[in-house]
């Protein structure tokens, strides 16, 4: 939803103003909209336009190598003939106009309009219309222009840049415009500014197939495929689309309309580009990114345009604009460099030798990492609503992330034969390593340290080594996290089960039943974390929410603790 | 939300799989992130990272004259002590590694872990750690890093390609650090892939103070200002912040968190910048976008970096990543010219002459074009509704733009001294100029076109005049929009309207029960488009959602002409 305005009906002047303040440096505003400070040499001047909302198109693609000048309407209106015209003046060097835009109604007229005036005051003008979106008709001459508008401007700027004259710049956009095509696909409908509900909606669990620029609903609603059935739904209909002539080079764009993310699109871009290379094509200078959008639109297009020599030439051309800027050089400067890269070291080193008792304990070792990967699974959620309070949501998952790569690592040694404490160090390893994060480096380092203290060649444990773990576990996190109890941390619950356990073993206590009792406090004190306010990390800048919360961290320590009491293990008590 | 994945687990991998093959030319993929390739003269490593989710921040600010390399953790999660290890490795081109993050207490651990693991093996490794965030703790240390992480990392990239040493390039990274100011607000909750529902949630009409870049939700909420008043909110708060020792340049970032529109940051630029100038600050360099993201999240952050002389060229410096492009060549080749904008041709003219009956004709239609801009006022909603069914939602505030204009125009003319073909001329006009878009052409054209059939120096006009000036308004129309009856259009309301109006009055009728009589037709025509599917506009590609809904333009027609029967007029009957 559109937030950031004043009124809503001065929404597009008043961003046009901040924007014009931002690159004074390299355009102007005139009436209607922005023209490019000039280089030295006069050029063909390329004039694009349409309404606002688009951002980059229209007034971001203006500067060298691009556009000359824009027109700027009103929110996805047409700018009027009189804008279109008081800019084309201004762009004008004296060697001619070409207008582009996309095929809608009003931008047909009203450009029309300007463009005889222009002609009667003995400025030479041509126009360009954008036709590329597949999706809208069947008869090439009257697709919309939607992403397309991009490619196709992008080439006469650059035909206009390299000196071409204006009816080589005007053939250069037709010849683009004839080998560009693009379909699209909207996940969310646009909210104009000041509007309390959305141009359209897209049924939950669709998307909708052949996306407008304007608010426009999709042409048809379709179930919402994964991002690989995505790419071959986009994929394939362009490809039954090809131009007549079409050669085996591309230049592509995959545009993202507003809300839909960079990374939504660089997921997407992994099997678009997989399909695209299968279908035998040389995919030239990617573009991937938002280019032109619609408000907060979510939705996502792909555009080909298929590259003759010419094209391709101005496709590459450098293009240095408020949105857009290429330059060849940066690039050509780099050396690709023959030095592989560091992998994260692995253990290549064998298991080293371990006791038949150590052998035994690894066996409940691997069967308590079990108990607790289905304790977190089963209480992930619920973790993550806890975390998401005052912090960022993410414990949940980060500890079934540790929890699942802890689980393997420990399998794969176990099952290779190894002791106990090298398999709870791999265990340790693999957690942090695969969780990141806080807890995953705490959690890593803990139950590292506890397996290296227990040691691989003890003839037989006793529960005093299993103390002098929980000890270990604890020390680690002590250190690591500098937090200590009253801090709305892990150790608010880990400090009094170690010294529960402790305390009850010591006391001659059957260390099944010290281990359940020391449980009990661990729950007892997570539960009390509720009534603190966090000391450190990410939930302090949020006390005040968090308080009437306990802490995730504490919180998963207690479950797993409680969980570790069912162990049905022999090793432990022998 | 976030809507583009295979399995939401693989959420991170899976993009950054997109994001290397896009950007293999100059960057590649190593165990636990990116590196750049290199130039030819070796520098120090600065390496950056966190979570993913935040893009372009960490791997898209990879590249020259930036970072060297970035570790790419899972989503809002610090990557692991192996990742950074293992991306510092090969980064380091033999002159040391300065490593740097936001202050978060996984990044720090993690971070911190992989320092030493570095340094073990003789890598000179530095941290600087990134704490910009005014609103996360009063004490400068124990701050959140937020937005002022694309500040501090851009000096340090720049500091290392000048060539500057590991002790030069740590020193500059804590020299940004601490001339660095962020202060943010959220508009709206970021969403984790696979999730049903936001990580928080900012009450309706209200924004959160104090935003994080994890999903945490803001500090405080606040009601939702105006743009005007958040760069107040913004500003006064960065302002009561500033660094000992600081002068009065300063660079800036005004950073989009996702979901907040290029258009909405520009509008919100304008007034932050007067209120920055108007305290003295001479701004450099201003950036304002998407820099540091939080998944889908709404909200906006604004970053002031106080300037030195060493920040200076470092701030300014050439960059070139996928994300983060600045050459200063490009906009040092550009010439200011002093031609002056072509102004849209306002009529300077003076009124031409005019006759008394025209006079009072004028009146007429000042009063005629004041019920249209109520009626229009009153029916602006239920247009735009009518028309986002298979259009995109603008027809009623198009019309209101255009009526607005066109009344204005008008009285002007009127209140003036002008005739009634004048006064039409130049509302019809007005309205074309404002409005732009579809209608805005149309009814412009049309209305002018009927003011230049009444010319100005006529003795008397009769019930006939009015006829001939709707004639030349559907004239006008039909040229320029090129329906026909059966397009669903406007033109299936006005040419019944027109020919019934014709036919009443040549068969002698009252001119007021002729014009009530043909917008009753009109009405009828207009509500029988709904079965209609349509042939031309935006709507076409959408036709089969079209149908059962009236046209809008048709609509808006009938709805006008039906009111304009009201007109209380001796002139029109004189």
């Amino acid at each position: 939803m559109t937030k950031i305005f004043n009124s809503p009906a001065d929404f597009s002047d008043d961003q046009f103003e901040g924007f014009l303040d931002i690159y004074s440096d390299r355009l102007r505003g005139v009436a209607g909209g922005a023209v490019a400070l000039r280089t030295g040499v006069p050029q063909v001047a390329v004039v694009i336009g349409g309404g606002s909302g688009h951002y980059p198109a229209f007034a971001g693609l203006v500067g060298t190598g691009f556009a000359t000048g824009a027109v700027v309407g009103n929110i996805f209106t047409s700018p009027s003939a009189a804008q279109v015209y008081s800019v084309a003046k201004a762009a004008n060097q004296g060697l001619g106009v070409v207008l582009s835009f996309g095929n809608y109604a009003g931008d047909n007229m009203n450009f029309g309009i300007a463009a005889e005036h222009l002609r009667k005051e003995g400025i030479d003008t041509r126009i360009v219309v954008v036709t590329d979106d597949i999706a809208s008709s069947d008869d090439e001459e009257k697709r919309r222009g939607i992403a397309g508008d991009f490619t196709v401007f992008k080439v006469m700027g650059a035909a206009a840049a390299a000196g071409l004259d204006l009816d080589g710049v005007e053939r250069a956009g037709r010849s683009a415009n004839q080998a560009t095509r693009t379909l699209g696909v909207a996940f969310s409908g646009c909210t104009m500014p000041g509007a309390d509900k959305p141009l359209f909606e897209v049924p939950e669990g669709h998307l909708g197939l052949g996306l407008g620029i304007h608010g426009e609903p999709g042409i048809s609603d379709e179930a919402m495929p994964t991002a690989s059935a995505l790419s071959e739904m986009l994929v394939e209909k362009l490809l039954k689309s090809v131009p007549i002539g079409a050669g085996k080079k591309v230049g592509v764009v995959l545009n993202g309309l507003g809300t839909t993310k960079y990374e939504e699109l660089f997921l997407l871009w992994a099997p678009v580009a997989k399909r695209l290379r299968n279908a035998g094509l040389e995919l030239v200078d990617v573009e991937v990114g938002e280019l032109v959008t619609s408000l907060d639109m979510g939705g996502t297009s792909l555009t080909l345009m298929w590259l003759d020599e010419e094209l391709e030439a101005f496709w590459k051309a450098d293009a240095y604009t408020p949105a857009y800027r290429k330059q060849a050089a940066p690039v050509a400067a780099l050396e690709a460099f023959g030095q592989a890269g560091a992998e994260a070291e692995q253990e290549t080193a064998a298991a080293p030798t371990f006791s038949e008792a150590s052998a035994q304990l690894a066996a409940s070792v691997v069967a308590g990492l079990e108990i607790m990967a289905a304790t977190l699974h089963q209480h992930e959620q619920r973790l993550g609503e806890i975390d998401a309070v005052a912090g960022d949501g993410d414990h949940g998952r980060g500890m079934v992330k540790g929890i699942d790569a802890a689980l393997q690592a420990a399998t794969s040694a176990s099952d290779g034969g190894a002791g106990a404490a090298w398999v709870l160090q791999r265990a340790g390893q693999a957690w942090a390593e695969k969780a990141g994060g806080t807890s995953g480096v705490l959690w890593g380092a803990a139950l590292e340290a506890a397996g290296t203290s227990l040691e691989n060649d003890r003839s037989r444990y006793s529960p005093r080594d299993y103390v002098a773990a929980a000890h270990a576990f604890a020390d680690a996190i002590l250190e690591l996290g500098r937090a200590t109890i009253g801090d709305k941390t892990l150790v608010d619950a880990m400090l009094p089960f170690t010294e529960s356990l402790a305390g009850s073993v010591a006391g001659g206590r059957d260390f099944a039943a010290a281990w359940q009792g020391a449980a009990a406090v661990a729950t007892e004190q997570a539960t009390a974390t509720a009534a603190l306010s966090p000391k450190l990390g990410r939930a302090r800048p949020l006390a005040a929410k968090s308080v009437g919360t306990p802490d995730a961290g504490a919180t998963s320590l207690a479950l797993l603790v409680t969980a570790l009491a069912s162990l049905p293990t022999p090793a432990l008590l022998s």
